[in-house]
């Protein structure tokens, strides 16, 4: 399992820090969820979120917008992963944990800490391919 | 051994990172030694370090008076390890070494480098349970 | 292969951060390639690097000239890996990316970062050894 998370993470990684958004929603099982919100929030249970997705096709227009506003054309972004900590496992599905950080790069400029966080991931081994994510929540260490 | 010294690391540095820091004790044996020092200390063979402990039951201490002062209430901290290197092996011992770098976050600020450098560890397979540090010597890049 | 490939980066980047530089040309093959670029570059397919060499011989030599130059002498660095992705295997080869971070420690300074990209590797399996780099390309994602 670890070898598969550590691919799967390397992948999701790559995926985004290429500019390959189109391949972002591949890397969840059809009604997997994504949310991205702050450790505070977290903490707080709140439900809320800045970004939400509760489906492979939500991630799909969520990578239309993001190419129609232009916003990956001007900086570039690098993300550094921890190591992956498997928190429980259940037949095929796992929870998982794992820090990360990533680094912005703008275009003749410095380079800076854009955010740090951690994932805390459900997985699933799909029946005919590579692990999927059932959920993603990205809780970010900064409200910034 | 690849596999446990991943999962020994990721569990540290989520204990450290969640503020879970009562746990922090359990990582190390009885015995365990702990100390952080600066790699100019390090290099000159100097013995002493900025922090030091010897044993579980000191590292409880030092935990009792971190809370007391608060340190960790404002700000949050995030750990970035790399991947670990076994250095030596001796039956259930082996010597090990892990580059890190922890990130600083300031409630509502920006996120910084607060320190980076390597630990130079010394692990032993438990009997009845995980790996355990013998030793963590925490060697900083910087001196700041 | 992924263990071997987690073990290669790891000293890899330790002999780096080590200034253990004379150890740097072994990681690669007889007729290693080196080089140094920016992503700018590298996507528009321009051979031209920073730095290049295209043996283990010509490493050598530059680590002779950077002694001479004493560049290691006043700042430390830390280089933070990602985790290897295998994009492609034959037999004892493989095609390996993986993302990077160097930290760069100034003395009594302060932690920032120096720079950030992928190494796109191919790596063999030498008959008598640990993996060499057959070539490394440090794609850069920052021209500074």
């Amino acid at each position: 399992m670890l070898d598969r998370l550590i691919e799967l993470n390397a992948d999701y990684a790559a995926a985004i820090d290429d500019n390959r958004l189109e391949d972002w929603p591949d890397f969840f099982t059809e009604d997997g969820f994504y949310r991205v919100t702050s450790a505070q929030n977290h903490a707080r249970g709140l439900e809320a979120g800045l970004i939400y997705a509760d489906s492979r096709q939500m991630l799909r227009d969520r990578v239309l917008s993001l190419r129609k506003a232009n916003v990956f054309e001007s900086q570039g972004y690098r993300h550094l992963l921890g190591l992956p900590r498997i928190r429980g496992r259940d037949g095929d599905r796992a929870r998982v944990e794992t820090g990360f950080a990533v680094l912005r790069i703008v275009r003749g400029g410095a380079t800076d800490i854009f955010a740090s966080g951690r994932y805390l991931d459900e997985v699933v081994q799909q029946p005919d391919g590579p692990l999927g994510l059932e959920q993603r929540d990205v809780v970010c260490d900064s409200t910034r």
